[in-house]
């Protein structure tokens, strides 16, 4: 067993990441934003100072205190202020609106910090025999309220953070996995498995946070997912710890004894236990990439190239593709002269002739499309800017922008339809006096049948930014799924899919994962308020 | 909605498939088993005839019959004597062997035969109310009890037989998806698919005679899973009748919408629901074909290339390795001289430029891995035969041989103390005076991290074969379970699995299954006995 030698740092209470990449907009991009959506910083509530901020006390039982102290030793259970306040929520923009108002007052009464697989297993005994909620928190970067420290019917709520559990539990070079603990943090998991020449090849824009416990229980799909395949697709087998004992689920590559109970783990979201460790496949750290960007005339030739692509089996690493609104913005963003037509980024990972090959392949379908070659260079702006796009968000909000994301998928046939549709939900509900506002839009994970779609939106933030949002998030659930289309591609249902998980999977999906939720943990204590409706 | 217009006629009630693709054994095969396996067809029982089966009288109570002619209308609630000898079970050994000695007993009460999704949630309704086991039946080609009219707590039982929902319900063309109703068996679902220049690419063993919703329900896994996947990856949407309602469930090709509820239905063998109609991952027809056998020196060296292929993700359609003793079987069988060393057999579809560069590819892999091409002709014979060893099994039977397979998975890195341990176990079991069983062993299903191992046992049947075979198929379960392999690829659990489902999944596992069983199917009805052990 291997832990990492580099740790991530914490991240802001009230911002993205790491303080020290914080951004600031220049005075004519402030001018700029001014005049196309109508913001004005003033209008916008400013921002607490940490000292400020109203910090209810601490409401943990004392017997619950004592009893989670003997389980993970007292010193890893932390009742301070900071502490508290780093897990009072995750990082969508409702989150950080909230907490740069000063509203603090849901952070959890303790934060628990177990060291392995049966401490935390200890942690959950205790919160289910005391009746106390217990909100397990990774990288902390859920941006679908997963990690808010919701009571349920409890009178308090830990935070159940995973940092301890950080070790590279095994390689195995023959069948090409790895068993890594649950808080590993990207970065660190990276840095073990590089020590082996090895990689997971999961990069999703928190990269730098995110937990492998986190990947497995939200099904995370990062970036190069047309290459690497989603999260889910890379477990082999893993171990959880629920309130009445351990799951460990997967003892082959592929199996037909029964429902795969391993797809039962993954996205439960907290809410059925806590993933302590899995086994992922791995793959040999790539000798070499290959960047291209690619332009189409328009975002529905793009799509049909990228479809082409998935349907003829040829798996470029990396696929994706902007809408023209986005391929503008971000030409303008990086002080481009913004060319017409629609901007698709394609990567190619490995030295050998099965990469040149992919990479041949690639090129002649996209060409047959109506592609044209534009080289590497903006894909190497892509990627200097890939994990950065959070810190503009805080950039903007203080320039007085609601700026916030989400996403969904459906088939190739219904993906039109879709783009459209959820485009004018969010046109509508956030146009104000003051403009329209910016809906950006981008494919970035393909499959036969169809793909993702993503979006980006900037507007005027005015003086209640949480009630625009809210209004604008509701409008554009209810056209995904009046579109028959999924909530959510890789967010994760949290609390803000919530509403929607009955339309998703029928009253009786509901029912089925309540049943599951009953069986593994009878008191409730396990993240409420998440992923499964309450019972109406 | 189109229907085929050719179907596949009734199987034979005490063999495999078509009584009119019956094969016997030359006289001089007959000495040649006698020899080797010691085997003499007098030793063993004979068969009985159909007209002397001792049938119990049907024993559906009235009330109950009557509200399933309601439900399906009188013609089609079959309680004759034929129809129920037909359904007595699935095509173990074991089953062949209890059918061959007359033993019906077990024959469900009535064959029912719905319509339609409405009439089999109909069906479910008027069992749950009265009490009566219904076992839902499609191709009876389980080889592990799936199909066993068990009773369970009931009085009687009915054979659900879904062969009427035998339509193509949608074919989208832009997504490649096509939605085909559960009963359709596989050549009637390819004919309904050419007819729009598509297939599905499912070919297991049980190709004449298997069903759509067969195939869901179990997780099978066909002879081309490497180039087009197992059944649960070709899923991107089903539906399904529960004594509590229906599921409907899939709304993109992926998602993080919560767990993966159609996992939950792959696999769970008729005992949560019936799966009635499936939306799935079709191809274009392959405009050509590209077979190709290679000889490697042994199995571990031959193991070795298809690991180095698996995991350089370069996908051939079909890949295949026998052992020395397959390898050697199957050319004598073939009449052939056996050469030294192991057969492999390769297969790539599609005329595409990107079909070439992967056969290039792979046979860079394979050379490399010290393999040795020999051209097409083996891959002819072994296509001629693909689906014909289960009549073969048949004129062993007769002969006094007691014949079956069984089959595993595992990571590439346990492979060979796998295959060691399962034939150790078997041959321990099944050696008796007369000589030692013959032990064959193939890879047909390879992945990144490991394989499948498929076993096919001939041993001389003896006084009773039924005993011998119990014996040796539980010595090898064993075997599979400490080794930490799968109990089941691609056959499924059934009542054969069902005592290593705990060593399987874990008691908790086990207790998840039941949850979601009891609120699916309160009453207990659906295919009592099979997939989730008995509370102890």
């Amino acid at each position: 067993m291997t832990q990492p030698t580099h740790r991530v740092g914490e991240a802001s209470w009230d911002a993205w990441g790491d303080p020290a990449h914080a951004v600031s907009l220049t005075e004519s991009q402030r001018d700029l934003i001014g005049r196309v959506l109508g913001a004005a910083p003033d209008d916008t509530p400013g921002r607490t100072a940490e000292p400020d901020l109203r910090l209810p006390p601490a409401a943990l039982p004392e017997p619950a205190r004592a009893a989670l102290a003997e389980a993970v030793g007292a010193a890893h259970v932390d009742t301070g202020a900071a502490a508290r306040v780093r897990h009072a929520g995750g990082k969508s923009t409702p989150d950080l609106l909230r907490r740069r108002a000063g509203d603090v007052a849901g952070a959890p009464d303790a934060v628990v910090l177990p060291a392995d697989h049966d401490e935390v297993a200890a942690v959950l005994a205790v919160c289910a025999e005391h009746g106390v909620a217990v909100v397990p928190f990774g990288g902390g970067t859920s941006v679908v309220g997963g990690v808010e420290p919701l009571r349920g019917a409890f009178p308090a709520a830990v935070a159940l953070d995973l940092r301890r559990l950080d070790r590279l539990v095994a390689v195995d070079g023959t069948a090409g996995t790895a068993t890594l603990q649950a808080g590993l943090r990207t970065p660190e998991a990276e840095e073990l498995l590089g020590a082996h020449g090895l990689t997971l090849g999961h990069q999703p824009q928190s990269y730098d946070y995110a937990t492998i416990g986190g990947y497995a229980a939200t099904r995370s799909c990062g970036q190069s997912s047309t290459g690497y395949g989603r999260f889910d697709d890379m477990v082999v087998s893993l171990r959880a710890a629920t309130p009445r004992g351990t799951l460990d689920l997967g003892r082959a590559p592929s199996s037909a004894a029964g429902p795969d109970l391993r797809r039962l783990l993954l996205g439960s979201e907290g809410a059925f236990g806590v993933i302590t460790e899995a086994t992922l496949r791995v793959r040999p750290l790539p000798e070499a990439r290959h960047d291209e960007a690619w332009t189409f005339p328009d975002f529905a030739a793009g799509a049909e190239a990228l479809r082409a692509l998935a349907q003829s089996g040829v798996r470029p690493t990396l696929v994706r593709l902007s809408d023209e609104q986005e391929t503008f913005v971000n030409a303008l963003l990086a002080g481009q002269e913004a060319a017409p037509g629609c901007l698709a980024v394609i990567t190619h990972e490995g030295g050998s002739e099965q990469a040149a090959a992919v990479r041949a392949l690639t090129a002649q379908t996209l060409r047959r499309a109506g592609g044209g070659e534009l080289g590497a260079e903006p894909v190497a702006r892509w990627r200097g800017d890939r994990y950065l796009a959070p810190y503009l968000r805080d950039a903007l909000l203080d320039a007085g922008v609601l700026a916030e994301t989400l996403e969904t998928a459906t088939t190739w046939s219904g993906l039109h339809r879709l783009r459209e549709a959820v485009t004018e939900a969010l046109t509508g509900a956030l146009t104000s006096g003051g403009g329209a506002p910016l809906v950006l839009c981008h494919v970035s994970h393909v499959y036969p049948e169809g793909a993702s779609l993503y979006f980006t939106v900037a507007a005027a933030a005015g003086r209640d930014p949480l009630d625009r949002w809210r209004a604008a998030k509701r409008a554009a659930g209810d056209a995904i799924a009046a579109c028959g289309a999924t909530i959510t591609h890789h967010h994760a249902v949290g609390t803000d899919h919530r509403p929607w998980m009955e339309a998703e999977v029928g009253t009786l999906g509901v029912e089925v994962l309540r049943a599951v939720k009953d069986t593994l943990d009878p008191a409730g204590v396990l993240n409420p308020g998440k992923l499964i409706p309450e019972r109406s």
